[in-house]
């Protein structure tokens, strides 16, 4: 990586990744092909398709122009894209088999040509894995979906998510551990820009549009996803467009950041008071920065997830604590080319921690306002990617005490 | 709309939707509704539950916590949510009456909740429509689909987007045809910004970056959909990320945005040369003018669409064209709450077109390089709006000459 300076905004150059990264994924894919004796995977939701291939696209979602990516037993994958997108896969990623429709053509969009490929290349027994499983979505229209299955009878799509997509993108690589240290740096480094920003009487939009300016200014490339909340002696959920309320004394300001470098994410949050904070928000902050600390110490390889939820849980309903562990229905979750990603901290949830497994540690209280004894909630997030002894943070830690606005 | 000034980043106020408004759209979704015997429909998907309810959150795609809204022959909405989404829901939105399951929970993500109001609230010979058409997208896995069409039975999901969702959001608001006329604006000086802010060997990305600033600071929400391509003598395709490539002498820069403002997209292109363009890129620029000119002139209440794709083929393939009007597959189409939206500019769409329908007049030609004879292309677009009368320009005009930067 080189930064090059340019005015106020900061461009961070880094090389794409090579062939080798993305042939070492098809080839761990297929590992579990076998494994689940799944025949081939057809990827065509737009993350699992810049897994396996880099997808040089920057439109969020292909819906007029869908695309899939075929991965068999061997040899190379095949796309079947629309035409001029296979030019484009061919000048800009490894795949050089691809076929093509003309497009737009909503009264055939890719079907035809899909089960034509999925025919030739398959035998008729064939079960072909497809994003069907939790917190999947596919590419292209589910009534497509429905036309291409019955179009490629008798072979059979089954689902590739629970089995594949999830473990397979679960542990990065060296070379995704690095953009998301990146971007979870740069975002770091922003919140901490921001609170030399922050003004009482700015909006909660104005505010995060400053932050989103911090981020973007030092490389960020995209803030996607910015959820912006305050509240006088606390907010009460997290989430949410910010809006034209106005931050005034007492209030507390919560800004959970989603944010992108190279399509991969970050995901954490950062608090602010507008004047000193009232007793309950500063009990309730030191609870859940300890609970934490407690996860993050947790996180080592070779232990169920669920531990981690444990280690905060404990925190969370110690005697120091006010309030109460909240349900928000877990306490963290991975992230990668997408955001969140699985698996969950949630006590019913056993993967086992493994090297590269990246996990944001999100435990929150739910306690009563220092004003009206009506509940507010504390959540806290930090990045970390599991190591070969432990695990190590990627964001720069919060503060141990809320950072304060003077009034 | 307010601005408040904020250093360089300019924050526009404005109010929400009133209530109103989307008791409307769902009036006319009933109409619609009535009109193909469909007995409810089920919008899951992030822009069409944005479209009945303005969702308030800012996930691009809800993967863990998917939301359903229920909109039947009478009565308000009804939300499936998972748990908290469902006070938020209250809070923020004019839905009031809400049913949750506890989430995340990959294992049961809301089907059988899903389920059991259908069961609940519609007859057995029920028909629901739900987004399965052309373009369209679930906003939950399409196994939990499979699953929840078996749980319902006999009630059966039918495609609610060819027949609803589609032309309901073709026609646009006057508030929503504000929010793109703004985001519009807002983008239309970002270019002529950044105009007098390129130079020489900046690279592809950093010329995007400054750009996206442009806009960031001027209002702009997000920049969701950047291409940026350049090439000597001109481009080849009109998608891909900006690469770290160095702008020189010769280069044909071409930017493609789309941006955000209050979840609605704008979409146009524009074009700027390093050093004089060569003639070849000059002419191709006038003719794709002229026809983008006729495209403007060609829309209008009551044509079909097609005939605004024929003005624009009329002088691509007229005599003062080295080049041939191209096969992209259309030369327009419209947006909204997503980006593209239907209809398409092509000769078999024959849509008519209406006051308040958004439409992107994009005529593109392949002309051979000056320099080595091989095949570049020229796209330009612009957006409108289709009045009483005629169309109104929402976009401020490409430039007659494409800009130059000095050399």
């Amino acid at each position: 990586m080189n930064d090059v300076g340019m005015g106020s905004i900061r461009t961070i150059q880094y090389d794409p990744f090579p062939r080798i990264e993305y042939e070492g994924r098809v080839e761990r894919a297929r590992r579990l092909m076998k494994e689940h004796a799944i025949d081939a995977v057809l990827a065509t939701c737009e993350h699992n398709l810049r897994y396996f291939i880099g997808e040089p696209s920057t439109t969020p979602q292909q819906t007029t122009r869908p695309r899939f990516l075929l991965i068999l037993s061997s040899g190379n994958p095949v796309a079947v894209v629309p035409e001029g997108i296979d030019q484009f896969y061919k000048d800009t990623t490894w795949v050089k088999n691809c076929r093509s429709w003309p497009s737009p053509n909503p009264k055939d969009e890719g079907v035809s040509a899909l089960a034509g490929v999925l025919r030739e290349l398959l035998p008729e027994d064939a079960k072909i894995g497809v994003e069907l499983g939790a917190e999947s979505r596919l590419g292209f229209p589910a009534g497509d979906f429905l036309r291409a299955a019955d179009a490629i009878k008798p072979r059979t799509f089954v689902d590739a998510s629970d089995p594949i997509f999830t473990p397979l993108r679960m542990v990065k690589s060296p070379l995704e551990v690095g953009r998301i240290r990146t971007v979870c740096g740069l975002v770091s480094d922003a919140f901490e820009g921001l609170a030399t920003k922050l003004r009482l009487g700015m909006t909660e939009r104005e505010a995060c549009r400053q932050f989103e300016f911090e981020c973007f200014s030092r490389g960020v490339e995209k803030t996607s996803k910015i959820v912006g909340v305050s509240g006088r002696g606390g907010y009460t959920r997290p989430y949410g467009v910010p809006t034209d309320k106005i931050l005034s004394d007492g209030d507390v300001l919560f800004i959970d950041a989603g944010c992108l470098f190279d399509f991969y994410w970050s995901d954490f949050d950062r608090h602010f008071a507008f004047g000193a904070p009232d007793p309950h928000t500063q009990d309730a902050y030191q609870v859940v920065w300890d609970a934490t600390e407690a996860g993050i110490a947790a996180a080592k390889p070779g232990i169920p997830i669920c531990d981690v939820w444990s280690a905060m849980s404990a925190v969370l309903n110690g005697s120091n604590n006010r309030g109460k562990a909240t349900n928000i229905g877990r306490m963290g979750h991975s992230m990668g080319l997408w955001m969140p990603e699985l698996p969950s901290v949630q006590p019913d949830d056993k993967t086992i921690l493994k090297p590269g497994m990246i996990i944001n540690i999100e435990p929150s209280t739910s306690y009563p306002s220092y004003f009206d004894g009506l509940p507010k909630l504390m959540l806290h997030e930090e990045v970390v990617v599991v190591t070969e002894t432990g695990s190590q943070l990627l964001t720069s830690r919060a503060p141990r005490k809320m950072p304060v606005v003077a009034i």
